[in-house]
């Protein structure tokens, strides 16, 4: 057996002489009701060391011709040109996405790499909007799912891709250093269950934050405490010591930010309290804390719970600070579970999300493929059984035909010689699936959907931010027909190809093209 | 909200004057039947730079205390110490299988990276042995998931850790290039359809393997075609020239490597046509061709008839070398449909797998977890209403005690303070799961599961190539007994809490220990 990636570099070599070889690749989401496409780390496409070589050449049989490696070591992308559909834009299922175009042998270097760079950006980021669209636009949704990825590039790319799908906080901070993502995280349990005592506060006293001379938190924490018990019937002789201490050290660290988890022993007869106790002792210096979190049982109930408490506690103390104190709630949310909060009563204002999410449990893996779709101006063809997986052939331009609303109603794919729909006059063109029959659309507007990106070598489109490439994202899917984005049995989206396109798949298909030669005589 | 990273840290500047804070967490693998310890990657455990100090004080708060930030920029792994289970070995739910001592600010920030590292590893190595089980010794197993992982790093963890698990080769040269991992690849389908007549092979010659002058090898290659045309009762009209074209070209670059995909047009109308023309024309030049590789379709049906064929033109034209060719199978291959493999008739001697073996699709994410075990000499547990999340206190041994046969019997979990068990000696122990009973054991041989791996710093305990971890991965399978390791009903294998360990959990449990303080006063 061999290394794939020499067996065709070879053959360019010895083709060296003759017109570069020009061929055309496209991405075809497979598989998936929609993805979101995100687009290739450009720059980052092809770069070979000596000592790449050199290895390459210690696993290659002895034979192989010495002029592979030298050009192996001058490899470039000058002469490779993408054009592609813009990051965070709403894809469907064939419709080829992105178009490579250079020598064949670099071209088919980069298959695995932009395969790998694309496919799993696209999953994380589809799935990251499902999650969007199960918790309603109101409830903030934080990715916390690094432990469970493929390593700290996996998780990077998680905390990215989930993001523009429509998250708005990461627990990853390295991906907040990145990409400009908001990072936001509460404390562990560990944090909390390491603490046995009040004598390991240290230190005992906060500045109120208007100022003035420290005050003894400790003691004014146990006042409350005091109080909150007798308002609801608590026995302060549950409450667990190494809980308040926690909960204590870090409101002096961070009084503005008293955000703690309450279930490491018992929400009720313990965390609640203890949050109470400290929260209005913060909100006595004039402090605002921001809420509690919730890891574990049943979040609906324990969340009408905790509100049931903090409305009491302003009512009796007159702490309006209360009111907009915020739970967060974390406890393996998959998609389903987060459709089903929505259904139930509940007061969880932020969710966190982790490995539902970055394993994609609901569907694992994209199955992008890339296919040669032009070698030398003559169009190619893969042809299957399975009328899904064969592949349309020749360079094509995609389109979008947008109705009367505004609305996404067809892409259309057509051969990019010829001439772009126009809004306003009616076309004729092929349904893929299952209707094989014509069909006569008028768009009210059409729109391209693919931008040159990197044409010989160099970036030609700005590259995006991560929260620009959410903010398309977003509005790419707003756009959508409610019915196409709908969770469980959405309608499928059409995507058609124009009668020219349709006329030479049938060409190859029977055998009548250039491009699919047989061997007449031996 | 709060990054968590600094919540637990500021507590430690602040009790920086204190005796230092330690304690042990340890990994303990729930949910998952088995799963294989793969060590994490210690030189990378901790390494902040001032640009990242700087990030995090742009994201706290403004009144974040200077000397965290000093904090920070001095924070080293030198007073963490780690012991754990070799890579490579076996573990069970529910053992702890690594430690981690050292001050408690260090030791919780490094949770993340522990479980990040070890997680997704642990999972990718245990599907791969599944495979590998379901395969059987005799079959080889290619790893080629670089496409669906989650980016390139995911990719090469999959890589590494699929070796481990019992894989013989991958597709990805850096992995190869980087472990030490065989590589391995045929070609691509583009490369075979980027072809479409004889004229564009070049060069057409190629020179015997004993030496000699250039042969005319399209010549050649023709007249075998129709001879095994004639053999086989089939057309060369229907056989695609671009096919023939590729192989040739193939051929000529790697005679001694010759293993194309057949299946790009028609297996037995075309690609087996082409391969064994190409095929006897490098045995009649002394090559030794490889064998073929199919991608769709019935694979064993059609290696039935690939087989077949084989052997037909062996005994036509007396080429003994046909008699050892190999036949590659890459389609979709899951656990499942390899284990089917093994109980329907094929003749496929190498076995290719990418999305279900990188992706896990059986179960996409393993449960580790990292919790706290004991503060300064004092035990703590996390208590929970599943026993299953009720984790262990205290700092701990673990044992394996093997049977008369050499067989893994019972993983014993006793306080680090407790004597070995020994050979020969009977004791009492209390399994953990739905029997709460005493349990009598004599073991014939007893291993301890951990090493110091990591001491004060340093790595102390020499780390292992990939093919050695590989060795004992493989060794640890073996002596397992097989109801323990088969795929389907698995018997329970005995995870036991000793004596000690057992009175420690129930005194805590019952709220006896200095562990658990409640506030008795406030």
């Amino acid at each position: 057996m061999l290394l794939s990636v020499s067996s065709c570099v070879l053959q360019h070599v010895a083709c060296m002489q003759s017109p570069q070889k020009q061929f055309l690749l496209h991405f075809c989401p497979v598989h998936y009701r929609f993805c979101l496409f995100v687009s290739v780390l450009l720059r980052k496409l092809i770069s070979i060391c000596v000592s790449d070589v050199e290895y390459l050449r210690s696993v290659l049989p002895a034979g192989t011709d010495a002029a592979f490696f030298s050009y192996l070591k001058e490899l470039d992308c000058s002469a490779v040109s993408v054009s592609a559909v813009p990051e965070g834009s709403v894809v469907f299922a064939r419709v080829p996405l992105l178009e490579v175009c250079g020598p064949l042998a670099v071209v088919q270097l980069l298959e695995t790499s932009l395969l790998c760079l694309v496919n799993y950006a696209s999953l994380v980021c589809s799935n990251a909007a499902r999650f969007r669209l199960a918790a309603g636009p109101r409830r903030r949704l934080m990715e916390m799912g690094l432990r469970r990825a493929q390593g700290p590039d996996g998780g990077l790319t998680a905390s990215r891709y989930t993001y523009i799908g429509g998250f708005d906080l990461t627990s990853n901070a390295l991906a907040g250093r990145l990409f400009g993502i908001p990072v936001a995280g509460t404390m562990a349990h560990s944090y909390v269950t390491s603490f046995s005592s009040l004598e390991e506060v240290w230190p005992q006293t906060l500045v109120p934050c208007g100022g003035g001379g420290p005050i003894d938190f400790i003691c004014l924490v146990k006042g409350w405490l005091g109080r909150v018990c007798q308002l609801l019937g608590s026995k302060t002789s549950l409450v667990r010591e190494g809980e308040l201490a926690a909960f204590l050290s870090y409101a002096i660290a961070y009084p503005q930010n008293f955000l703690p988890v309450i279930d490491s022993y018992s929400v009720s007869c313990s965390g609640l309290l203890c949050f109470c106790a400290v929260a209005l002792a913060l909100c006595e210096l004039q402090y605002q804390p921001l809420g509690v979190r919730l890891d574990s049982g049943d979040l609906c109930r324990q969340s009408l719970e905790v509100r049931r408490v903090f409305k009491e506690c302003n009512k009796q103390f007159s702490v309006p600070q209360f009111e907009s104190l915020i739970i967060v709630g974390t406890n393996s949310i998959s998609e389903q579970s987060l459709a089903e909060l929505n259904k139930k009563e509940n007061e969880i204002d932020v969710v966190g999300v982790g490995t539902h999410l970055v394993t994609c449990t609901r569907q694992p893996s994209l199955g992008c493929v890339y296919k040669l779709i032009e070698v030398r101006g003559r169009p190619r063809m893969k042809m299957s059984e399975d009328p899904e997986k064969s592949t349309l052939p020749g360079r094509k331009s995609v389109y979008r035909l947008l109705d009367t609303d505004g609305r996404p109603q067809m892409d259309l794919i057509c051969l990019s010689e010829e001439a772009a729909p126009k809004a306003g006059v009616s076309l004729t063109c092929f349904p893929l699936g299952l209707t094989k029959t014509l069909q006569t659309v008028t768009p009210a507007q059409v729109t391209s959907l693919r931008l040159d990106v990197f044409t010989c070598g160099q970036i030609t489109f700005p590259l995006k931010s991560a929260s620009e490439s959410r903010e398309r994202a977003q509005i790419s899917l707003q756009t959508l027909h409610p019915h196409h984005k709908r969770l469980q049995e959405p309608h499928d989206y059409t995507v058609a190809l124009s009668e020219q396109l349709h006329s030479l798949v049938s060409d190859i298909t029977k055998g009548n093209s250039k491009g699919s030669n047989f061997l007449l005589s031996n």
